[in-house]
């Protein structure tokens, strides 16, 4: 049998999706799931984005062209103007979602062997984008017991090398919800100024901060025009995550260039799903204010509940709709693999995310899961409750020494 | 300014799509433009595909399974049976498109530096996902004077080497239109059999078969069971290119897992996209009759018609709806930006893909282009006029040395 490739075998598992089979084994013998692994969140779409398939009259679906649709790309760009950015409609390229955006970004600026910084933890695939096209993740350390927050902006400069090319955020953070402040964009922006790096920016949950706070682009930075790229989607905004959507913007032509050839090479973004992202647009702003206000009161609810629970630690998180949870078990991934396995209360488990996969250091995170809040109270109650009961009746409850 | 990777900008520019820009500025200046450059058909899908749009009740769009929702599997397995193909639901993974199918097979298989063999001219890009992984492709040379037919498969065999990992065809073939014998199959088949490769085959043109031929399937060799891999889709069979849906087989379990972890990285294949193209396999047989006719009759009359042209030469495909054509000009692109910046015949133009991009071997095709069929015959004879009289009036009319 030939071999599978080096970079395919190196490629880790998602540790969002991993436990998906043991999941459905749980449904199969009855039990009801209650999916707190991934961000896939239970809240309805604007209503406005489905009007163009109820309309639908083409007679086949063709292509689009490999940027995306013109008339989308200029509705966008007047997205991010109301948001005070100087993006025109040829600074953003169309793509398969937020992951294709970041996977050609990657592949665009880093050859083999080439650096990413990225604050630790981070969201799990940035480690498959960057095994998938060779280059070497370099993790700056956040702590649970700090709520997460970003060590002395000193730490990335220290790690940079000949070999660095790119610092790569999310902001707000998936998964530990931390939002950076303008005065740290700041300090990144003047870093990677000064060591003429790429500063990558995954925006995604733009629109999910809290307690009154605002978030701030890496595109507000004119110093950097030509540095600074940024992943967005219609995924987490309009609860569209299905339709495959995103876009990358930059400023820089180089760059503009080099990734709409990755995307010739893939034809062209989903039509049907620039059908309904377009569409989407026409939202109005209190769908936004409602979905903020009910993610606050999801949080505020889980992050205070999970505290409850006999050695739970759960920093609040001030954007996004994760949060990282410490629980009293040696091994998290094996611990999510019971309650999918062996435990159920009340015909009800749970699933969560081991956020071992959510590092790059070996051994970081072994005690802590990544928990989305995109349920209703109601069924983030009954999820705490299995938890809770779960941690009890743990039949390996408790820390271990390695050598367990 | 930050670098470019050497890999992206080693990434060339799809010949299929660079001259887009020349073509929009023309419609610009009020022209019509033939696309004749792109295997974007005018043939209606079957309405079948598109019920699940009208009635979509969705209230969001969730992400689906990694590898495709299962009932979609499930039907597209029965399809493959229903061809006498060994397939099972877990043996296909959908996939954003045939494009996410075959780039993520690349990077599986093959790593920096190993060598993939290809029938040349291939699919052009062919060269963009093996210069994203990193691989070198090593072309097989067919000749247009003798109709594209294979080489002596011995000369597969002398291009081995030890960093060889796999063979890949398209059958039939775009852009050649080339249909492999089962007997040329089977010498391939025994070829990977003894070199241990694998096999990757491009069928997504299966239902394209003329007179009175039959499509063959690498699927058929149980031999090779473990390393055969077909990439197939939904933009040719049902004229639905743009709802990105395709699909990797493969029944060798590594492979699969391997594939798999690429998957998850990048979520999950368009789910809008995947309802219409489960539906579509609803299409009655006689949709595909009636195509098949179609389809034959525009190759009949484009093949003819351009052989008339003084210098012209186009072979007869046996199948796919493409056909490589040599013209009488030094430089095909050249002449192609001409057709598109300095030409018009009764307000009219053609727009064509130079065929230098579907060569990895330097030099080669520059006076070919490829031309899709894929416009009724109207229109194609419109098309050809316009190619007649822009070769009367090229200004660089004629062969030149290199030096020129």
């Amino acid at each position: 049998m030939p071999a599978i490739s080096r970079k395919g075998q190196q490629l880790p598992a998602s540790p969002i999706r991993k436990l998906v089979p043991l999941a459905e084994e749980a449904r199969r013998r009855g039990l009801k799931v209650y999916h707190l692994n991934i961000g896939q969140p239970d809240i309805s779409s604007p209503p406005e984005a489905f009007r163009p398939l109820k309309e639908f009259s083409q007679s086949f679906v063709d292509y689009s062209h490999s940027a995306g649709n013109m008339s989308y790309r200029q509705r966008l760009a007047e997205y991010y103007q109301s948001l005070g950015l100087p993006v025109e409609a040829h600074d953003i390229l169309v793509t398969t979602g937020g992951s294709e955006a970041l996977m050609f970004t990657i592949m665009s600026c880093l050859d083999e062997g080439d650096e990413i910084i990225i604050p630790e933890p981070f969201y799990a695939n940035y480690n498959s984008f960057s095994v998938a096209s060779g280059c070497k993740v370099v993790p700056v350390n956040s702590r649970i017991e700090e709520g997460f927050a970003l060590p002395p902006l000193s730490e990335f400069e220290r790690l940079i090398t000949p070999r660095t090319k790119a610092i790569l955020i999310c902001n707000p953070s998936n998964p530990t919800g931390y939002l950076y402040s303008l005065e740290e964009l700041a300090t990144l922006a003047s870093i990677v100024e000064k060591h003429n790096l790429w500063l990558i920016a995954d925006e995604v949950y733009r629109d999910f901060v809290y307690d009154g706070h605002k978030h701030h682009s890496i595109l507000e930075f004119e110093s950097i025009a030509e540095q600074a790229v940024v992943v967005d989607s219609v995924s987490k905004r309009f609860n569209l995550c299905g339709v495959r959507v995103g876009c990358l913007i930059t400023r820089n032509k180089d760059l503009q260039a080099t990734v709409l050839r990755f995307l010739q090479a893939r034809l062209s973004p989903p039509s049907l799903g620039q059908l309904v992202a377009q569409a989407a647009l026409d939202t109005p702003p209190t769908y936004f204010e409602d979905i903020r206000r009910e993610y606050e009161q999801r949080r505020n609810f889980i992050v205070e509940r999970l505290n409850t629970i006999p050695g739970v630690v759960c920093p609040k998180p001030g954007g996004a709709f994760y949060c990282m949870v410490r629980l009293p078990v040696a091994n998290a991934e094996d611990f999510c693999k019971f309650l999918l396995q062996d435990f159920s209360y009340h015909g009800c488990t749970v699933m969560l995310a081991p956020a071992a996969g959510f590092y790059a250091t070996p051994q970081k995170g072994l005690d802590q899961v990544r928990l989305a809040y995109v349920l209703k109270k109601e069924d983030l109650a009954v999820a705490a409750d299995c938890l809770e009961e779960a941690l009890k009746v743990y039949p390996t409850h408790g820390f271990h020494s390695p050598g367990d």
